[in-house]
């Protein structure tokens, strides 16, 4: 799915698209279908896949409007080119929309991690490598005290690792629970709440998803996903804020590996991932603020527009942040650090790093010291690579 | 372009697509090589025409990340293919983006013109007929006073028609600065700088569109054009959300024309077009939100990161728009009203409906009337379908 | 502090207001003395409480602009009235308001788990009281199929225990890092890194706080925080939705305890809790966008801007998050629930309400049954119970 | 009204906080009464001056509650202190807090209105004292082409002109309406429709308001507000954006007059007005979101939630913008400009700074020129200037 709007996009190709949403309903209704075969409720199995393609979109689409959902056409679909009139029977709509969701988010969710993995990897080299590599530190966009860029890359580190702690959230459960979350229809179907309830178990453990209660208002799961979301675009946000400012030519401390040309002037060298990156980061918090007012308002058994709202938010937040994090991966991978500029612009404002220094050295009567001036700052690189090689254990 | 998570969305067919802004893009290569060669400036007449189309839109999309936007592939494509140095020569990537952005946009704000000229005749159609059919007023839920039918529909028109009154700012300039707003590259190919301003002025013209100084980074008039819309979502969203709560089979006084089914429930007449106009205006404000804040950080000559947040963003609010405008004609038009059903309600609410007019009798010591207590509404009524008639005349 | 423009602030009287903030804050420099001071790098113990009240707020809040943050006058008066030059020496801004925010949302956090604690309780009672009070159940606001209160009830509690689930994100940790987040000056005032270290965890321990590596620009945890209130508000506006449309004279199947009156309808019953927690859930989402788009943007070693929009923000999020807490705790205990008019509704509509029924029995060829249709409700409400009384055992 | 969490918020102080609503209640109630007087409906002219002071307020906003907004406890202690029965009679809630609203506003719009001029003057100042003050332009935080400072003040200038055309909608009419907008009680108190809607002209006319038919759920006034503060936030946000990047001790090229210092860095010069601008330009776009989304949701007769949402969000918004201008002015009116280190960096850079220009020279097969290549930058200063001339008549 191309989109000149959003520049990279190629990088979610077969996430959470409209091709794959189609196979995660479509496997839903498999996997019901072949639950309630399997239990003895539906009398013959029946093979759904190939019904449905790609080809299929446009028109399938076109005719999700009349229901307002995309659910109803499929599974109309699916009645009429299996033959088979059990498929989809006992589900709601809101079901396989939802489950399918899941599935789509369960893919972007490995993938991400993925990415998040290889970027500590990379992060905790970086952090390494340059725990010497001294450097001005900044705060509110002046010279404040020397640091290193080891110590600077421990800070993005933190909000990497802090963003993959969130990643847990990154998965919805299956939702079955027909018309108005009692399963009414399936129970009378199976013959038994209990029956009703052993199918549910057994749809979402042949779709290796969790099985709860309905959640069709009760839309916490929803928000958490996009909020994990967010922590990651947050995190490489600030990392491409920070490259974007280092690789300013005044500063020249850091480079992309491939910057962006201009269509006009030939010496440009643009930090363009980073660029790229804090786009994705400016616009998903709004997106995942869609989500929660969807959320608050989710009124009734079903809600009457906020849950129509929820879904392209979730797939632009979903792909984008695979993108996002697809360039970050890229950024760090290719980062070019120029240590000496570091070193020299540090040791250019040293009296101005080191104020502090002297501050406190004619306050306690001391002598000013002649090392670094860098604190604790390998107590802290230290701290952050043993939380990156547990992080790292646990996730391989 | 299908979009199984926005179902509805073919109603924007054709506007402010891919292919759309590729073609619009082309345009303006196309306007500032005309007016190159008019001026002398560059040698020959090159017809750009049919050297780019949909076809091309997988490859220019992908290609558009190395850059970070699509008019860096499109000019080189279209160079190549019209085999002339000359296009593009003298415009930055930003200036063929943000004109493309203004022709997509115009296209959209003549689309939503006319749905909210023919949703204001059919708002004061629906006013005048039901002018004097009595409902319950509602105010935080409750019942309140008695009003019409009438007096409703004509607040939901002057919600319309204030949103028309800001349909102005739906018109972007064209931009065109060179790399950094000061036409450095072209002042060189013209000659001159008045020769260069004649060359925007002619490029302009060509374009239909106004021409003003670079706005690089004064993005006024693009946070302008996102709240215009959002005016108009704002505006069908508040008239969705009273057809649904009137529209609950306990109420019962409106009903859309072809409600939608369920997947599930033979008996379901679901008001799927308020709905999915809901939804929309549930998912716009934010997306107006990331364009002021682009606008807010838009540093330098041309900005790092939050002018590539925009262009999604302001296409998703001008499709979705598009949309939900369509989605509300239909509504309008296709509008049931029940006025027995609103009498009887009223009349069965009668007491609580008049306790205010028992409250002022009593305390003014006069009698309770016995008319309808509907106060100015025929006033009201008439002050608003002639503000209507003014508005139709002038759009006309 | 009054507040005209938010009905029922005064609930969360004492919580993260200025007087909070700034007592907060002089509990920070206390504990980082104290530690100065056990340690033996600063030399005797000074008592800093009382040295600053409420009527020095308007004083500090006007010194606050200078430096453009309130942490930097509040140390300078409390290095002026203690006559102790050692107040503040090591710390930087940013430490002191971080950790007293981490300090002002403990006690938020508090004061919302005890809430959620008490409606788990409520709406356990609640959905066992009505497991079989029959109601209709609706779906895009059209009735759907039969349901219980009790089992409606099941899905607020549902959204509550989701809720519950993130509370504990609504911890900050100490902040305590220095002028760029390498305990710099106090490496230098304690001698070694290992000592300043130890000062970092001994000040996080009299604070009861947990002490992390500095996250000057790793604001994940800020954002988890908000999230976090969002999905109280979330859960809460939920209910108050549902509500807000149950009490509805037409559908009138609950009402408020007590509900509001109306300036000049005597009748009125406005259900003024819903009103204002529908409210609240719909300012909360944007606040939370701002604590993401901040933590995007946070760059260098401390922000240039993006931090100092989180402070109100998180503020506003947490105060009104108490409000709306203790809004939706008097709602709960004081819903009046209509279990007569909720069946007669149902009964009324009860064709409608097993349309789907019919049609799963003419599919399967089964006899309709004369139960009440009520599916797996039963096993729903006990799986929710059962968590719920898992949560209160923990919670308590 | 002290506020620890926004720094400088005493630049609005007696705009839009609560003893001004207050005051603007008590003007709402007295201008009606005054009307109903003259009209003859109501018997003896009541003097409310002094009856409700800033004393009253705790007590008015713990009553606030109840009922749901401030209107009704103001009209109450009126009606108790004056002895007059006749306050408020005929007037709704919304009505008062509205038009209260409108009246705040006003205050903000002419305070906004006055230190955009003053702007408006200062930036022609800059622009034309920097006309030729070369500089190296930047576009994706890289050096792109030369441009004098002169043509990025115009770019400022472009910015706040396009904001101080959007003022005009910083007005809000009076609302007056009654109960459900149809002005029922006063029809009951003044004889007939035209007695009231004579009212409702009379009691505009006495606030030097507008008066339109009511508003009660057409809330696009209000969105309309607030968009407009919205692009006066922006375009000082990207002013700040760009000072505090130029202020880097690495670029040098412009500092605040008096910028902030450390608590504990003695060297510290933080450009802490633009900081503290773009603070606010951040925390914006979400409360006008807010604002938005209420209006979407305002239904009925008089909302349910969304309408309680807009006081706060509204109130923020503009005392924030209040600020934010103020200091704006305060930092143009300091801005040091260091013209030296501006052309010392652009000649240093000067082969990148022109390199489009060779490639043009090399493209076309002339010279290079060995002027600025300053291209069109005259001009467009000349244009400008000529709108601001345009502006500061008009607005004077």
């Amino acid at each position: 799915m191309s989109d000149l709007f959003w520049p990279g996009i190629e990088r979610a190709d077969g996430l959470f698209d409209d091709a794959a949403l189609l196979a995660a309903m479509v496997a839903v209704e498999q996997a019901w279908l072949d639950a309630l075969v399997d239990a003895g409720t539906a009398p013959t199995r029946v093979d759904l896949s190939g019904l449905l393609g790609p080809d299929d979109l446009p028109a399938l689409a076109r005719a999700a409007e009349a229901g307002g959902n995309p659910a109803q056409p499929v599974a109309l679909a699916l009645r009429e080119r299996s033959g088979s009139a059990w498929v989809h029977r006992g589900l709601t709509s809101q079901d396989v929309v939802d489950t399918a969701l899941a599935l789509c988010l369960r893919d972007v969710a490995d993938t991400i991690a993925s990415e998040v993995a290889g970027q500590v990897s990379r992060l905790a080299e970086l952090a390494g490598e340059h725990r010497s590599t001294l450097m001005a530190g900044r705060t509110l966009a002046q010279h404040a005290v020397p640091i290193t860029f080891g110590s600077k890359v421990t800070g993005w580190l933190t909000g990497v690792l802090d963003a993959a702690d969130r990643l847990g959230a990154l998965a919805l459960p299956a939702q079955l629970g027909g018309a108005a979350g009692t399963l009414s229809a399936v129970t009378e179907l199976a013959g038994s709440a209990a029956d009703a309830t052993a199918l549910v178990d057994a749809t979402a453990a042949r779709l290796d998803l969790v099985a709860v209660v309905p959640w069709h208002t009760s839309r916490g799961k929803v928000t958490a996903a996009g909020d994990a979301l967010l922590s990651c675009t947050d995190a490489w946000g600030r990392i491409a804020t920070d490259v974007v400012t280092l690789s300013r030519p005044e500063l020249g401390e850091v480079s992309e590996l491939a910057p962006g040309g201009s269509s006009t002037m030939p010496h440009k060298r643009n930090p363009v991932l980073s660029v790229l990156i804090r786009r994705a980061a400016l616009a998903a918090p709004p997106l995942a603020a869609t989500l929660h007012t969807a959320a608050a308002l989710a009124g009734d058994e079903r809600p009457d527009g906020p849950w129509h709202a929820e879904w392209a938010a979730l797939r632009d937040l979903a792909r984008r942040t695979v993108v996002a994090g697809s360039q970050a991966t890229d950024l760090l991978a290719g980062l070019r650090v120029d240590g000496d500029r570091m070193r020299a612009t540090a040791r250019g404002a040293w009296s101005d790093l080191t104020a502090e220094r002297v501050a406190i050295a004619a306050f306690s009567g001391t002598d000013v010291g002649t090392d670094n001036y860098l604190g604790t700052s390998d107590a802290l690189i230290d701290a952050v690579l043993a939380r990156a090689a547990t992080y790292l254990q646990s996730a391989s």
